[in-house]
């Protein structure tokens, strides 16, 4: 459970639901990720079956990561928690924005 | 979007879902949340319009936690993505288990 709500699981099911990607694609699409922390959140994602890793054995060595059934699955619940953010960015504004007014009268 | 998508973000909108907390009753129930984090993340929370803080005038001081209308929306998502993570826990067990094998092999 804490894999998928982790905030760069989240990032990388949701970056991989419409398209495979190779590592480099993956983190620029992912803003402020380190190379390290996708390393380690995309090898916890293949290893609870979510992620699917496929190597191209050429030289330079090619990797391309694409969501598994199961990946698809979490995927949707995710893309589903994402959509209704969008949807009520404007409420979740205007709420800090009646904070801050108040912290500061 | 990072608010609602940090773990303790989600573990605060599930905890709160089906009652009205004390902030002591709130930090029992989730497990492994440092006073710091939990007071760190309700306070974001209320900022987002997504919890509601009561303080009740009496000594020593009383403060109950709920979520508003808005966190009610986000935490019926949150819930929906816990409740695909419960269906498929044993799938994600099973791919675990298959990729140690693999490794050690």
């Amino acid at each position: 459970m804490e894999h998928v709500t982790s905030r760069w699981g989240v990032l990388v099911l949701h970056a991989l639901r419409s398209e495979t990607l190779r590592y480099g694609r993956l983190r620029r699409k992912i803003i402020g990720v380190s190379e390290k922390m996708l390393t380690q959140t995309l090898q916890t994602l293949e290893r609870d079956g979510l992620v699917h890793r496929e190597v191209f054995p050429v030289i330079p060595p090619h990797v391309e990561y694409s969501l598994t059934p199961l990946g698809e699955g979490a995927a949707a619940r995710v893309a589903a928690l994402f959509a209704w953010i969008e949807d009520h960015t404007s409420d979740v504004v205007a709420a800090q924005d009646r904070y801050d007014d108040r912290k500061v009268s």
